[in-house]
């Protein structure tokens, strides 16, 4: 049973990546694809994050699922301009592909916006293999996941170049060793930058802004 | 860009998928696909309750990861047989698939099996579209991972005969809605079976294990 036509749609997907690229640099909009587990807590950290990223940036959201706008309903409270995809209508994609981000561009005003947060369908797999034209890939890692994910999925962790542990609430009710999930992501990807959240208590968050708004400034000197 | 082979490794998993149900019907063994996101604790309800499933009924694993013999280490406490499958190995594919559990096969004595239990790899998408032959297919969803996930995983949960709401004991130290998620899995798929249990605890382990001896025992009417 092989796939040969994997390589083919993964080429043409980088080949739409490109473009998306050279959009996003062109209009010096800083891009972030989220990724991680369903459940792992991404919305939840990004409407944080977003809330109290300042004024001064302007920020967009793109948003796959499977099915639902459930996510675009809990981003409206920011008042931001969010694209909900659905790739249900896709076939049930299990990732978003750099076409599907072309079409939501259609209905974002790059010019206006300083930062674009594209939070991917919930899978530690799939996403992973697909280049949206990003310039920095996250993944969020609930601590309620367990700490062997880096190595059961490496290739996510190896793609990315930040990691979010998130749910650090919940850590005296978990039997969670962080040396032992640590340890993991040394052995996968160490020069990976790691930050360790609540999204719900907040604790963290302002160990992530101040980098975040450090690479938006990267790609937009003015800012 | 479309996908055309896609429905053509469809239709080649159901003529292995329909291999292996008529040597697992041949063999009287119940063979169980347990799926679910990464870390939502399938391994950890699995060797809870293999471990007091009783001695009169013979099990068998397979589990299936994208890399590392982890959750192989994890049921060796049990003394059972257990076959690993790294997908790693067949281009870090995101599901198991019937060719590979046909393989697995090679390293069981089914005759000598009541029960195998196969732990698919950690994913909501991908693992719900291929049939491995098996009897009864159950999801495992920890309340970690939030309400919303038979709403927005749809096939997953249309899909699976039962659900096993896991990690119950973090009750008291999330925001959960229980009213919402059985009000989601109503709308998916009403006469889905449920669980509710904590590993940890042992909580609800007692509900499930007499329904599983039952199904075990309407296979192979002898035990």
């Amino acid at each position: 049973m092989e796939i040969p036509i994997g390589r083919d749609i993964l080429s043409a997907n980088d080949a739409l990546a490109a473009r998306n690229r050279a959009l996003f640099n062109e209009n010096r909009v800083l891009v972030l694809n989220v990724m991680g587990s369903p459940g792992a807590g991404k919305t939840e950290f990004l409407v944080q994050i977003l809330k109290i990223l300042g004024s001064g940036f302007a920020a967009g959201i793109i948003v796959g699922d499977i099915s639902t706008a459930a996510d675009a309903e809990r981003y409206d409270v920011l008042g931001l301009p969010v694209v909900q995809i659905n790739t249900d209508r896709f076939g049930g994609d299990c990732h978003l592909g750099a076409h599907l981000i072309e079409k939501a561009l259609g209905h974002l005003d790059l010019a206006g916006l300083d930062l674009l947060v594209i939070e991917n369908v919930g899978n530690l797999v799939c996403p992973a293999e697909f280049d949206l034209g990003e310039d920095l890939r996250v993944v969020v890692l609930s601590i309620a996941e367990g700490e062997d994910k880096p190595v059961k999925y490496p290739l996510m962790f190896r793609e990315c170049d930040a990691v979010v542990l998130g749910k650090m609430d919940l850590l005296p009710y978990l039997q969670y060793d962080m040396a032992r999930v640590r340890a993991n992501l040394d052995s996968i990807h160490p020069q990976m930058i790691r930050f360790e959240v609540s999204a719900r208590t907040g604790a963290g968050l302002e160990i992530f802004l101040p980098w975040l708004r450090d690479q938006i400034r990267r790609k937009s000197p003015a800012r």
